[in-house]
């Protein structure tokens, strides 16, 4: 256990608790749905981003929790909704909110979720602040449009590629730590490198989290390998693999993965390979890359102790499995 | 044409060309859906209660406009998610966005619109409005859950009913009136005026509207008639009409009602006999008393030529056929 997952142990109860205190005033009607959401767990990471990132530029007040928690709650908005889009019947090894709350009480969850995320942003008064979720609301719905735009596209390039993921994770993970940082009143510059390091630690996130699904049993993540494939996403490891493909089961997989018509067998064969011929490795080292950019914008930080730990947060994040 | 209605028609090609350009910079993947929504048309009422009531309290700046498209944005977005909610087909007499672009893409959308409108928002450097439309999404949403909850429900009463229209609908009616007076910068309690006004105006628009489902024939109102009640939803004419019937039709509409079996025929008897009977009449007199009520907000408002066309966009709304 590093000095971050320490760190994390000790500020998680507090999250929890603001996350609970927070949501209590919400309608018995869609309390339930949303308590779903945010007691599924998951990692807190962008609340404790935005906590170590103000603490790290010498804010040391309570405010800290409640706009971390407008940071949650506009993720777990945004996951109401893409488990909608995705189908999806697991996430966090529990069932989706959809599946069990249904897709009208779903939709309207996540825009209470939203809205009540703004609201709490709007008690600080700060029209930056505001303005900074709200924009990463935008990027995030926008990355997801784009990746529907391009499911069962085998010629997805890298960059667009790389557009969805900034888009969908990596902009909202910035938003954490660029909060953080205007919450503390940072200069300009120090602003920047807060988001310059939540960008890239969102995009290594994401391709990381892209090589779990093709790598990490159910038991561990929590839901089914291969799930992305199945929706017909197009992510890096299966880029690179296509990259790597002879013509003949090329155009096999093409066909197939076009039409959602890919056999267990062939999806099988297909995560098989992708861990065989080293793609996973290759996206993870991609990951690492970014990861070190994320790491060379703390240089414009305070040496603070949260300073430390945010670069502790990047430990080990490369080569995650869960 | 009254005078509101001049007024309208020379603001609403400022309004329309605003809700251009706010959301010409958006995502070519959102746009077509985003335009195909906010170019339907509309009455833009609530745009139009922002600019006059800020004109009516001494604000001349052209700041109106763009806070006036967040509400309209804002709004925009709900009914994007609300005809998924209601699998509605039609909308002012084009097919509704989910139809043509899907729910996935039209969630999204509805999403992008939030945040957009939130963003806009932002720029006004005012935490009280931000509070202001993010409370009256909150309300919105959840007043579309409470609805949702009571589908099929023929025990819903006259008060949980009121509850679901201003939680739906003149909670950010309400908000279109209230932004307008923060930005004017007006005194609490002219706040509070300008606030009853559209919270009275709005239940009165919806009671109306909610009348004009049983009345209006589809080439003018742009949607097929009946269409709540085939829904599922219990209105203020159908919850007059019960309080009426027979024992033993009411058990057979009830179990028609709410097995979501009623055949064209005894559709057809039930709209004919709510407007045959005067429930129809009933529930726009109800819409009349709220009028009065918003009238009376008025009296806190200065003597402004726009307070007066505030009264008149009043006038004739209780006897709208569209």
């Amino acid at each position: 256990m590093n000095a971050f997952t320490q760190y994390s142990a000790k500020e998680l109860p507090r999250i929890e608790q603001c996350l609970r205190e927070r949501t209590s005033g919400l309608s018995p009607y869609v309390l339930p749905t949303v308590l779903h959401t945010i007691e599924a767990g998951g990692k807190r990471l962008r609340p404790l981003l935005t906590i170590l990132t103000a603490r790290a530029l010498g804010y040391s007040g309570d405010g800290a929790y409640p706009l971390a928690c407008s940071v949650e709650l506009l993720h777990a908005a945004t996951l109401l909704h893409d488990d909608i889009l995705d189908k999806a019947g697991i996430r966090r090894g529990k069932p989706t909110a959809h599946t069990l709350y249904g897709t009208d009480h779903t939709i309207l969850a996540g825009d209470v979720l939203l809205a009540l995320a703004n609201a709490i942003v709007a008690e600080y008064g700060d029209p930056a602040l505001t303005a900074c979720l709200s924009q990463a609301l935008l990027a995030t719905a926008t990355g997801e449009i784009l990746e529907i735009a391009h499911i069962r596209d085998v010629s997805l390039t890298l960059g667009k590629y790389l557009e969805i993921i900034t888009g969908k994770t990596a902009c909202l993970i910035q938003a954490a730590c660029q909060s953080g940082a205007l919450l503390a009143g940072a200069a300009p510059q120090v602003v920047r490198a807060a988001c310059d390091f939540g960008l890239n630690l969102g995009i290594a996130f994401q391709l990381v989290d892209d090589v779990l699904d093709y790598t990490s049993p159910q038991e561990v993540s929590g839901k089914p390998k291969g799930s992305d494939i199945r929706e017909g996403k197009l992510t890096l490891p299966l880029i690179f693999l296509l990259e790597n493909m002879p013509g003949r089961d090329k155009e096999t997989f093409t066909k197939a993965f076009k039409d959602n018509a890919l056999s267990p067998e062939l999806l099988d064969s297909i995560l098989g390979t992708v861990v065989r011929d080293g793609h996973a490795t290759r996206a993870r080292d991609m990951a690492a890359q970014y990861l070190d950019k994320a790491k060379q914008s703390l240089a414009a930080l305070p040496e603070a102790p949260e300073t430390i730990l945010l670069a502790q947060a990047l430990e080990g994040m490369a080569n995650r499995e869960k």
